[in-house]
C-alpha cells in the first residue's frame, strides 16, 4: 500500500520559503498569487495486510518521525491499495 | 482560491532524504515501511475570477518556478474554492 502524508507548517509559523516563492510570483508578473506556503510530502510503501493496519502505522510514524508537532501539523492525504 | 500542489522527484531519481526516513523507520522496528520518497507541497493563494483561470495560472507557476521539470513531476493536487 501506498500512503500520501502532507506535512505544512501550522499557520501560525512563518514561512520565510513560501513568501520568497510569493515574491517571485509577484516579480514574474503573476500578482494574483497572493500568498505561498511550502510544506513537506511523503509517499510511504507500506508492506501491511489490511488499510487499517496501513493508517495505524502511518499515523505512528507522522507523530514520531515525520512531523514536529510544535511547529507542524500533518495530514494523511489517502492511503493508495 | 486555494490551489494545493504538489513536486515530487522523478521515479529514476535517486531520494537520499526518503531512504534516510525509510532506514529510521525500519530503526524504530517498522520494517513494514519498505520505501520513502519526499516531495514538496505548495499552498497557493490565488485572488482569481474564476477556477479555469487559477488553474492555468498555476500551471504555469509550476512549469516555471515550482517544479524543475529535468528530475521533478508535479501534479496540481486540488483547488478549493
Amino acid at each position: 500500500m501506498k500512503a500520501i502524508v502532507c506535512v505544512t507548517l501550522k499557520p501560525d509559523v512563518l514561512d520565510p520559503q513560501g513568501r520568497a516563492i510569493q515574491r517571485a510570483c509577484a516579480t514574474l508578473g503573476h500578482a494574483a498569487v497572493t500568498d505561498v506556503r511550502q510544506g513537506k510530502l511523503f509517499e510511504i510503501q507500506i508492506d501491511a495486510s489490511d488499510r487499517a493496519a496501513a493508517e495505524r502505522l502511518v499515523r505512528e510514524l507522522c507523530e514520531k518521525l515525520l512531523a514536529n508537532s510544535v511547529i507542524e501539523d500533518w495530514k494523511i492525504e489517502r492511503i493508495e491499495t
